[in-house]
């Protein structure tokens, strides 16, 4: 299977990202992480992101707060699919980047999720890679079938969770 | 290959999505077209969503402006990468579309793209398919550096043009 | 008297839901809480929706974060009257949730009360029993009657706490 | 049938609120408009709403731009139900407007729709009187019917659009 | 001297006008406190607004938050001058509060200080109070000059603070 | 009686000061207009602010858009009261200057009017100043009764406005 | 004189860049243009920036809208002081931007200036060049006095257009 | 050397102009350090930044929170160029002060980092007196390899980390 490619700007966002890991894992989806900065190693960006399909890369995640710009200067080099997640940082609650990873010019897309949108970074990697994966097609449909009994799940309990609470 | 699956919630949203199926006719990616609306058609929507993958879709893109749910239902019915194209309405510029489309709750991710977006939810598709077709991916690299060339065609007359206007 | 039903699309919004539950509980309207997720569990709330009213349902309270599509899914499968509860999740103070549940387009509206506005839903949602039902309209008055000798109330001492304190 | 009362802050609103009329119109729901400020005439609004409910009023639809405080006024005067139009003026898009409607405090819940949704409001106050008016109830869901085959005609006609525009 | 009246539409906002009681002592400013809800009273709202005049107060002050009714209202029945001051509650960091308050249609003004604002508004008053007292004038001026000096004091400490911190 | 400055700090403003101006002559209070850029011409907003009181002003209403500072600095250099009015520009539609005229540090108020606010500035200036002329008060009562007959003349024919239309 | 470079993102800002050619013309500074998108030109980009300080530049601006990573890439391959100009486009009045050229994380700044403040980011080219440039620093000077006299003509026939117009 | 002045409008912004003089000591560029408010002391900001110049300033910091006019002013008083940082205070996470600092109308630019950029700030002061001064210009390019090399250093160990965490 073709990897999936992590680079946070900062190391300040891994745990948003170990939420991105954590279900690459339970999707046994390899992974490699890097820390580059778009702008302080610039260089780095460059080379792991026009290498990434050589290298053996699907899909590119890239995450960061504030001007985040990471995501669009990844897919700048390539032409894998980026998904972006933008990180909240100290000021704005994280509008700052997602406005700067979503508004990308026609040219360039960054496929963004939610702020902080770790885990469905992943996801969204893994629903793009079971295209030609059957197996973790599987996987994916067993998750979301999961995922609906544990909402239903805490449905039975709410009621009495309600009135005693 | 893989079918584009394009659904509006309005045939208002028509001029941004036909720039997505001009550029899917541009890569030579078949796709099919639909107005369904997430409130007023959701029987219609559930089936189209739930029996996409069968049918023969690869990538489903949705497209809606103001409380934009249209691509988060589609992706509550499929594990089919689906990506959202934020449409402008009349008040607040996109923003309300923009945030009822990106903020997907953890579970089922929306791959979010510029508000009107239309051109670049097809180049992203493209990237999803070409994933698993070369010449795909060898027309969305000779299609980025025509789109490089076309800015470099443009420098060389800028300098012209800024001193004379 | 019909009932209320209150849907959350996350347990995690459940302090928010206890004022509904309070609010219904001291004007003795009688309701039915549940967790079901519009993106996870679709078929649930479909099937709870499009039965409501028959399974004595008057109105439909449905509070959920994020880009808020409960209130809009729920209304899409149903005429019954249908309020909106926008929960503050982690970032954007709510303001995605408010939007994600207001700015429904023509032909389905959400009856949007503030952000976590729990009590407000209950009342909201009374004040429409009550046309119907004239012991509720005199709870009701009684309660605003309350509520106004609360704060007239605490005016009286209000002078000597602010020279005070 | 219990009517609707529809009180615009301006007549500068009167294009939102014709929709609000015709949308009544067509569900055959009496209803009486007024022009009063919650500012420049707050007598007339308080005598309007204090006899509402007296006078043979269901429903009250309070529409306003700016610092839009019709509607909350209008609902400290009643118990009545009270939905509020928040409506775009020549500034700020509207937001001005939806946050002084929306964000009411616990005790006076306004039911707010979209921006400038009038249609939306007269829906909403069709649905809180079909609640105890089976005829009314039954056009409703016809018309909720017809709007479904009005996209879904649009549907048939979309893909010799999109490829003939 | 004509009388401050200080309205508060919850003791919630204590903490605020507490800060405007204080800076009306420190210039000899006579004043009134109360609570007053635009929504749950607004009988006394009008009650005290409509005779603050002929009770001898000058200017009056309305502290809310949320949708901020309280200042337009107190203004829609008295043409004393009336300075609003938005709090902040606990989502959207007072900005509905000071959209509410500020954005008043032409007809009715309220003079609207900063967010949270309360020795502002204390402040502006006397600057109004001021036009027609001489005594207060001069302290305003030497508050005004104390300001200053305090300001400069703190300048003479700074290059040691920041270089040792 | 005292007079009214105005203050724009670009003619481009003019149209909303024109409401400004026409508003002071209804009422008959004397008034002077300058055009003085807080940023381009500093001394100028010094020289008129800090002399204003002694030239026989009592009011000061100070309009600009963008960053706009004029009224912070109009008031730093003079303890009269200071109206701000937030003039719209090209883009950000007034909220910018909106906060940079409202959001103003404890010790120095702007009494700030809705954005492009301009007859709401003088009929401040004109309840500031009515305070010592009773005259003046008479006339902006009988303005305010005026302008309630004006709606309520209004409501006379919204009936058949709104069922023509 | 070391030169300015002058880079937009897209031919479509020209206009604003006019003005910035336009005031540097004016005060006799030498300047390139060029048309890069840091997302579709990276190499020319990363060219033109990592040479710029030795092909005889000694500041950079930067023009772009939407997502505008350009100044922040053209920082991160020089360290010349680099201007950024954020362009308004079709949605978002520029907030987009702004946001995405202002907010750069520690270690790389750009120097912003107004959302389509062409002007302004070559005078403050201009004013960082002055500090090396006697003859710059008095047409700089020149400048700021001729313009304050342009307010104040415009402040001599403020009064009869205000009362006549 | 030319030095830098810092000016904070509040001593509360202390810690992020602490950041500033800290990365000023590390490049060894000389400073001031001043606290002098836009609107509580005037005289002594117009003092300060008329002489800047001729007291052998090359580059002023100007920071400020909430409406912050300080960066304006500073530059309406000199020709210097001005860097302003907008401070977060206590309501509206520093979106106030961004606004209030970089909406400068043409003729005065400020060139502004991003909210609370103390350190930016001081880099992009050095950046501009690098101009001319050769070892700061190499001092700058070694911090800019460093800063590269921590980035790097951290991506090493971050496969380890996310892994185990």
């Amino acid at each position: 299977m073709k990897k999936v490619g992590i680079i946070m700007g900062s190391d300040s966002d891994l745990p948003i990202l170990k939420k991105t890991a954590d279900m690459l894992d339970e999707l046994q989806i390899p992974y490699e992480v890097h820390v580059y900065s778009a702008h302080r190693t610039p260089e780095a960006v460059q080379e792991f992101a026009a290498n990434a399909k050589k290298n053996g890369f699907g899909v590119l995640i890239a995450a960061a707060g504030m001007a985040a710009h990471l995501g669009g200067v990844v897919a700048s080099w390539t032409t894998l699919p980026v998904i972006g997640i933008p990180c909240k940082s100290s000021v704005l609650d994280g509008m700052d980047a997602l406005l700067a990873t979503v508004m990308m010019p026609s040219g360039i897309p960054v496929a963004t999720v939610a702020i902080n949108g770790g885990a469905n970074a992943a996801l969204l990697a893994a629903q793009i890679l079971a295209l030609s994966d059957e197996e973790l097609d599987k996987r994916l449909a067993e998750k979301r079938k999961a995922d609906a009994e544990k909402v239903l799940k805490k449905d039975e309990g709410i009621e009495s969770r309600i009135r005693e609470s």
